[in-house]
């Protein structure tokens, strides 16, 4: 194969959720289109994307060099007094499509991991502790993932808001809406039949 | 959402194979590397691909600009004599990597459709039926899809190769290798079992 092609699927492979396959299937699409539009406007998007967006200095989430911290941060119409703890900025896209939650975001960027050696230096902790005394928050909704390492990420930050005066809550598990029991795994149905509420 | 952020996803939403949930995880995850790693190669290998990758002016595949015809087009231990006829380079990249054919590629860049309008002159055809001639080609091997308007192209190719002196054969249909019975399509069985062979 040729080189500018092999090199465009090796990059292509390393983004999430490619494979080999469909990583030849985007550069064999670029490939085959003789105008270069498509390839000219990925660049384009590609190349302001890299020079306008940055981490938002408040809350950890992405937003435009121009408006920092970000438009959530600033919106008087959100909550100031709830703070949702997520992993990722994709997270925060997440829960914004869900229109639950009408109060602010702290992004960790990162979790603990004992295999990887990150510890609380690691994640966005201390600021998080700092924005709760400053931002005056009365709740902390723990919004992690729910695998090894963002249950213990979760535990520990519940130990240490323990001492600070704020209640902190996390957000529920069990069965996804519209799933069906027989093909839900073992661990999501003991978590959904341990936390059960009354009807 | 950031407009460069929300940019970025409908281009990527663009590639074939993404849909918005792939090209919303993609943008994150560049948006969550700070240094601008992985975006920054990204744009270096498209602006190379963008800049030297063009189509071989003799099958139609990709080559780089400074080696046209492309090195499968000159290369001497291939067989000059024999010609697999494909729509796309995608479909020439599938088929080297099986190792079974040694031939030349002729790429259509296209396929007959009523429903688009697209005719004889929106497939690279003409190319064809004069590389047939000046390549002294023997035999044409007709490597298209199996969907109703690949199917309709190829048996408009083998009409029109029929006038002349070139033998033109087909890749076999029938039952994917590893797959069962029970799970396979009722069009791919009927081929299967019409197009049987003796054991």
């Amino acid at each position: 194969m040729i080189e500018p092609l092999a090199r465009l699927i090796d990059v292509l492979e390393r983004l999430p959720g490619l494979g080999r396959r469909s990583a030849e299937r985007i550069a064999l699409r670029l490939a085959r289109d003789r105008s270069h539009v498509l390839t000219d406007e990925l660049i384009a998007v590609l190349t302001e994307f890299r020079n306008r967006v940055v981490e938002c200095r408040l809350c950890g989430g992405v937003t435009i060099i121009e408006a920092n911290p970000c438009a959530m941060c600033t919106d008087p119409r959100r909550d100031p007094r709830i703070l949702c703890v997520v992993e990722d900025p994709a997270d925060i896209v997440a829960i914004e499509t869900s229109g639950a939650f009408t109060g602010r975001y702290h992004a960790l960027l990162g979790r603990l991991s004992a295999v990887r050696g990150e510890g609380r230096r690691h994640i966005r902790a201390e600021e998080l502790f700092r924005r709760i005394e400053i931002e005056h928050i009365d709740e902390v909704v723990i919004a992690l993932d729910t695998d090894a390492e963002s249950e213990a990420t979760a535990r520990w930050l519940a130990e240490q808001l323990a001492t600070q005066r704020v209640r902190t809550t996390r957000i529920a598990c069990g069965l996804p809406v519209g799933s069906g029991i027989a093909y839900s795994d073992p661990q999501t149905l003991e978590q959904a039949i341990r936390r059960r509420v009354p009807l």
